[in-house]
């Protein structure tokens, strides 16, 4: 079998909006084909017209090559029940690709059984050797670079970035998507997961990956976000790809209704307008950046009402809104092309 | 030999303002005694009291028992001549302490000649186990946390902290001071060293590290700073450091003069009054965190200048100011105390 067919894993998670994130981008914007998706709380339904099975063996005859770990779970650890879970994909003769912070090939048990069985284990989050600071290439990278930044985590900054790039693509532009975590790696296939690098070395990391998306032929770069500057567990993150991405401008992510970040009850989000100020002052000096458009994640709202909250948040903060998703991306890009600093061709 | 005393390595590097910083530290702040410190473009000169030699045999008659890495490089990385620096210290039976990222403990030429020599390589820098992100302890320790920010790396954070820790204990007060990098680590004999830990833990690393201060018999807490907010290689460090460690108050550290990141040509520092502002509105919305002073670095400068620059940064932030280690930490001191919130007996 030369060509890869991902069976993706996501017992107990497939149905979660935070923590199954990673299964539908995978399923949505992958360029790898998904033969099915494993959560035995949810046989025989179907999800994005991949169909949901409850086990590797029943997997098997739809001819997956490689199971991909399809959670992203708070503090990146396996839950307990997943080890049989690997050891059966592994025994099955699949390639393991993992992008949680626990490594599967570090682990004695599942390295010497995939040596038996002759599959490879990759860890997506292992960070490539010789990471250091920025040595200054960020800013002479030769593209126009967006970084999608947000209220919070898991409310689609990596969507939004990928539906900018599918747009412009689409209208002729030069757009290379950069993944900056997991989920964007294993839909990209190519990238570094700045979570988890030493943490002097995420905007050097940040800037590796600005760097090779111009390499990779990006005039225009579509940087995928991480976190939120105001995050209590990942502001490091977010504010490292901020100044190691070096972008030009900002589009600001938000999930209509959310008040408090997820999962970290008590810690109020901080409203869009103060969100643009403090994201534009705390750019760069060397590369000031504006917020060019509010992407709105209207998931949890009627269409009148996510029509609604669309208009509130341009009212809000003075800028365009748009759900991406939902409406199309074609207004937020119009507002990143206008927003871009001339003098740069496309 | 039970009690440890430090022959400091600082080839090359000791005279140096911003990467001799760990040398320094260690000989003015550090509870080891240091016999000598190694730097052999200086021989025969005393540094602080501490005589320096230009080789590990000269230094033995003075009875070292660990060699302590007293350099802090860019990307924390070994000059190439240290290879064989270290190798003569193992050979000559000096355990090595080492805050670089490069870790001497996975160099299997020099783990195999510390075992040949029954000595022991401690690597700083390695993180503990079981990192994760914050859980809500940070924001339930029973104590009040200062933390010292600043325009930009190596301008005295640590040095704040702990000339605030020591004046406090003069005064009667339960206050430690929380080491966050190698050389607080090098000082203190406890600690954690945040930059190096992966990127997603670092506010956990900082909420453990808080947690640990008081737990040591901490009521008030002098966390080490790093980096600056608004750095182009390490604000990632800083901003977790700043959500993980909750601090009820801040302290901001300038270098007098500078007006651009050191080593970074093409970035500007941002203002004083600017620097306030971000920070207190960067802070957790569940901990709102207020700048109490202006700590001035005045090195650079003559005393008249020093006392009309400490004017200054007063006028310019309506702050206290002053220089802690050239005129004393006794205001600093009154101002955070007067800035920290009632409720909390010291």
């Amino acid at each position: 079998m030369d060509e890869k067919r991902y069976l993706i894993l996501a017992e107990d998670y497939s149905g979660d909006p935070h923590y199954g994130k990673t299964a539908r981008g995978i399923i949505h914007y992958g360029l790898t084909p998904v033969v099915a998706l494993l959560d035995s709380s949810r046989v025989g339904e179907v999800q994005d017209g991949v169909p949901i099975v409850g086990s590797v063996e029943e997997a098997l005859p739809l001819g997956p090559t490689t199971a991909v770990v399809g959670v992203a779970t708070a503090g990146g650890r396996f839950p307990p029940k997943w080890r049989e879970l690997l050891k059966s994909c592994i025994a099955a003769g699949l390639d393991v690709e993992n992008g949680l912070h626990q490594f599967v090939s570090d682990d004695p048990e599942l390295a010497e059984l995939a040596r038996r069985h002759g599959v490879e284990l990759r860890d997506l989050r292992r960070p490539p050797a010789g990471l250091n600071v920025p040595t200054g290439a960020n800013l002479g990278v030769p593209a126009r670079i967006v970084l999608t930044v947000g209220s919070d985590c898991a409310i689609g900054k990596m969507t939004v970035a990928l539906e900018l790039d599918r747009a412009a693509r689409e209208r002729g532009l030069a757009s290379v998507f950069v993944p900056t975590g997991q989920t964007g790696m294993a839909i990209a296939g190519w990238g570094l997961a700045v979570d988890a690098v030493v943490s002097d070395f995420v905007a050097g990391a940040a800037e590796r990956l600005v760097v090779e998306g111009a390499e990779r032929g990006g005039e225009l770069l579509m940087v995928e976000g991480q976190g939120s500057i105001t995050h209590p567990a990942y502001s490091g993150v977010t504010l490292g790809l901020i100044h190691g991405s070096a972008p030009h401008v900002f589009v600001l992510c938000h999930l209509a209704g959310s008040t408090e970040h997820e999962g970290f009850p008590g810690h109020p989000l901080t409203s869009l307008p103060e969100l643009v100020d403090l994201h534009e002052r705390i750019s760069l000096r060397a590369r000031p950046a504006k917020v060019a458009a509010i992407a709105l994640n209207t998931r949890r709202l009627d269409e009148g009402a996510a029509r609604a909250a669309v208009a509130a948040a341009a009212a809000e903060t003075g800028l365009p809104a748009d759900d991406p998703v939902r409406f199309g991306p074609g207004r937020l890009l119009d507002a990143v092309l206008d927003a871009l600093p001339s003098g740069l061709s496309l």
